[in-house]
């Protein structure tokens, strides 16, 4: 494709060169910043820009933050007694996004996968140990992938600090809300009948 | 959602700006930049940045050009005496790209559309004026959409210029490449069979 300008053709590559953007659609998007007023795309550009020149990470629990110690990590109202082991700092936004979470989290920064070459090492798991040597905690609640990787991290985890004192927990699995009982997979219903709850009027 | 950084959540906010991309979509694409090289997020920003603020319209066909005049109107090869009339930058990259013109062209920024408030004013029409004043244009090809606004478009464009004695044509109306006949729209069908062309064996 001929793009008859330097400037286009190269924004065209560089938009390109994100997931899931192919050159038609980086092309699209080139054109309407062209035809929006320029502040949008100087205002996008140096959004990104500040995005991977400014963007820290907490010291106590590696979500992304402004400052050394994250909001969450900072709120004296939250309970310091739980800790939430969590991948990745997206898992962090989804808990959060239900409400019914009030206690901390640390991000481990992916999971124990020896396909990918991903062990212990490369994962935030001292600071876990840091975290219990302060003896505030109380349980460790695993919020991973209900994937081979999650749980070979959570048994690994498990197995490290089990003689720590502290309680451990995982989240439930089941039937998610909307799921049809026919089409679940049996593990989930199984393990869904194995672990059911208390029925009450408020669900 | 709380992105747990401003910058972040500036990011998310001017990624999700773009057509087509949501909030969850511009958070992917903000993580994948995050976890790419720094440089590849600063080559994007300049990229976008340089697009808006270098970008410039070839004088002649107001095609996009990084100089005064751009690059097909600048090429000497090709034959000034067929203009090629199209709605937009878009047009020009999709012809050119067939590798089956070798006249000029002329953007015309749209089309005229009443429901939208474009009239022949907001169009670039007096540079065609310009184009055939210097005798050198004998032939001015349509390649419009095949809708209502482009045969208005077309219409009153020949109706202006049709004392200029050029020769005025259009790109073919019919069955697309691929196209079953049975689903085919009538009035395509209807051209097809009207315009029909000598067989050939080269198909």
């Amino acid at each position: 494709m001929d793009y008859s300008s330097k400037v286009l053709a190269k924004a065209v590559e560089e938009i390109s060169g994100l997931p899931g953007i192919g050159k038609k659609s980086a092309l699209r998007l080139a054109l309407h910043l062209l035809r929006q007023p320029e502040s949008q795309a100087i205002a996008l550009a140096n959004a990104l820009k500040n995005l991977v020149t400014e963007i820290r990470y907490c010291r106590e629990c590696h979500n992304f933050s402004d400052d050394e110690i994250c909001d969450i990590c900072a709120d004296s109202t939250r309970n310091d007694e739980i800790l939430c082991i969590v991948e990745d700092v997206r898992d962090v936004m989804a808990i959060e996004n239900t409400n019914k979470f009030r206690g901390k989290y640390l991000v481990l920064g992916g999971k124990i996968s020896p396909m990918e070459g991903i062990g212990p090492n490369q994962l935030h798991i001292s600071a876990i140990e840091r975290k219990l040597n302060t003896k505030v905690v109380k349980e460790l609640v695993f919020a991973l992938s209900a994937t081979m990787e999650g749980d070979t991290t959570a048994y690994y985890i498990y197995k490290r600090f089990k003689d720590f004192g502290v309680k451990f927990s995982t989240i439930a699995r089941g039937i998610s809300i909307g799921d049809e009982l026919e089409y679940a997979d049996e593990i989930s219903l199984g393990k869904s009948i194995q672990n059911r709850i208390p029925y009450n009027e408020a669900g």
